[in-house]
């Protein structure tokens, strides 16, 4: 396995680390978008969201809050932030180790989002939902 | 107070539904920036991510996992997930009242991220995880 997040775990490759517990680690991404983004791994090798361990993505979430309250309590003072995770090829991932993104933001940091918004019918839009609920395994 | 999320959670507002515990609901997004496109809100009213009970928070990222393999299981067939969080105005947050989306993507859906990516040396990397760190509260 050729894994830069798992060689980053092992201390093989070095890392601007942030934040480090059992479960996972933060550190500067290498290629911000914006100053000061950081990608919050889980130490446990998991390609995609579907292998990734709850109590993994649990903590993850939980550390990138802790990292967005310290990224606005720091000097580099963003204005707010964004929690961006990409799951698969087509929705950006590139490196196939899970990673959340903490994204601080600032007024004109050319970070953003686009989308072709639709604004479909109550009776789509419960269709929709209908189809998720029914492939869920357990009820919630 | 006026938030629509928490008249969806009391149900004074119609939503599309598909999952619901203790803590948090997920519906259909009434504006969907792709087919499929889900909202993870908490029960408990919290404006932003310093606001949101860390333990809300875990819960929210973990349904957002089950949705993503709901969605990837659905005959929606996704080939990719994406979930993005908008933590104040700048980052693009609407409405106050912290919300996870989960976007299911499809090759060619009008769904991106722009960005500005950087190549900083590592000097600057560790300067700029050194005042993180330096500000996060407790250490990890
Ligand atoms: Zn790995
Ligand atoms: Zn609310």
């Amino acid at each position: 396995m050729d894994c830069v997040f798992c060689a980053i775990v092992a201390g093989d490759l070095p890392a601007s680390t942030v934040y480090d517990d059992d479960r996972v680690l933060a550190f500067a991404d290498i290629r911000p978008a914006t100053t000061g983004h950081l990608l919050v791994v889980p130490k446990r090798h998991a390609a995609d969201l579907a292998a990734l361990e709850p109590q993994d993505g649990a903590r993850m979430f939980q550390v990138a809050q802790r990292l967005a309250a310290g990224l606005r309590n720091s000097p580099l003072e963003p204005e707010g932030v964004n929690l961006f995770l990409a799951d698969g090829e087509v929705a950006g991932q590139e490196v196939f180790h899970a990673h959340l993104h903490v994204l601080p933001r600032r007024t004109g940091d050319g970070f953003g989002v686009r989308a072709d918004f639709a604004s479909p019918s109550r009776e789509e839009l419960d269709r929709v939902a209908g189809l998720v609920r029914d492939a869920l395994g357990d009820p919630g």
